[in-house]
């Protein structure tokens, strides 16, 4: 049955998770654990309105509506990587609660109507473009590096999307943390949780996690440091909890 | 000799560091952790001129100076405070490398000249007025609470006395992270060091350090946890490194 579903050079892999399956491609970006820990540290609400900006391969967007979004949209801007995501949608037997939209986020403005969702979500290219050696393979470098979409593209497609107290969670690089968070404050985003991803635990962190509400005053809640690996290099409790 | 140099109500502490002392005063604002994670923390070269706002008994000009600073002032607007910090400056044998000025550090342009410090540290008041029951006692309410000087007050003082390049480093509590960030940014004292101080490795933070430069670009170094305590309540190595 695996087979049939698959076009050429896509693989089906085991999500861990509630026995849901994931179609990836080997020369497309692939999931990694960031998606799987900001699909756990966004604050979902059961039944909320979900939106993630750049979903790729769905990875969040199933995993949000497995922990009980009412309904979730994935925009992404590779025609191939969304229509892989659509059939992730229906092999997991999501249709009714999940749709994937093949377009760009930067003209969202155009297509969905504002202040409608209670969820943002983002998983975003992490480097400038020039901040980094650039791959050569074109959508690699899209979701790598802000080739279509920048940080600044992200927040204001989350702002024009989140409702008035809704929420907007995203996961980057602890480099840009002050950019972000004196961004997002800006765009009346106001960060109220934060979390700092640590490989282990005396190691600079890799990730930072962090969530805004739309209308909210100045005040940030940190959590405990979020660490990934024990001593002996394998993953921690609190990775292992998300994999049941 | 020790009863001679203290006044009523005052005690001489041992600092465990470099066999230095500190007088205190029972009814004042007495140094904690905080003081000292921050005299750590700080990028101090050699010879450097420093400026503590808001210095309290001196202590973290004390440890800076005997760091390797070239000079450290230290400002303190209360006036028994400050003569209490003077003693122990004398006291350390270190009048020829700190002095303190019992003034206010809101009016830092009016007596001190601008771009002539390499670094700028403090340990500020960390409660708004109004953000937190506020003691009675006027000198401790002025060292808890924003009375005196405010976030805004300590940047722009910071911002005044800092050499173009030089830095500003900052002890404060992590719920006001995102605001200290984005103010420092907006102040061009732009945020490029960062750690978080965990009292345990699984505890949400309590405080956070943050260390910018003058007319850098953005670009955040966060640094590996910083846990206080172990698992079994004693100092954590990375304390106990303070205290040899």
């Amino acid at each position: 049955m695996n087979k049939e579903i698959l076009n050429p050079g896509e693989r089906l892999d085991d999500l861990i998770i509630n026995n849901m399956k994931i179609i990836q491609h080997e020369d497309e970006f692939r999931f990694s654990l960031d998606a799987v820990l900001l699909a756990h540290f966004a604050t979902l609400k059961h039944g909320s309105a979900v939106i993630d900006l750049g979903t790729g391969t769905g990875i969040i967007g199933l995993l949000l509506a497995a922990r009980g979004a009412g309904f979730v949209t994935g925009i992404e801007i590779n025609q191939r990587v969304a229509e892989m995501a659509s059939r992730s949608v229906a092999l997991n037997g999501l249709s009714q609660k999940m749709d994937v939209i093949n377009a760009d986020l930067c003209n969202v403005k155009g297509y969905l109507s504002q202040g409608k969702y209670d969820l943002v979500v983002s998983n975003p290219p992490y480097r400038p473009v020039g901040g980094g050696l650039i791959n050569p393979s074109g959508s690699l470098a899209i979701a790598r590096h802000e080739v279509k979409a920048s940080l600044d593209d992200i927040i204001a497609a989350a702002r024009h999307l989140v409702k008035y107290r809704g929420r907007f969670a995203m996961i980057h690089l602890p480099e840009r943390m002050a950019e972000i968070l004196k961004k997002m404050s800006n765009a009346d985003l106001e960060p109220k949780r934060l979390q700092v991803i640590y490989p282990k635990a005396d190691s600079k962190p890799t990730m930072v996690l962090v969530e805004g509400i739309r209308g909210a005053k100045a005040g940030l809640e940190v959590l405990p440091p979020f660490i990934i690996y024990k001593d002996d290099g394998s993953y921690s409790d609190a990775v292992m909890a998300y994999y049941k």
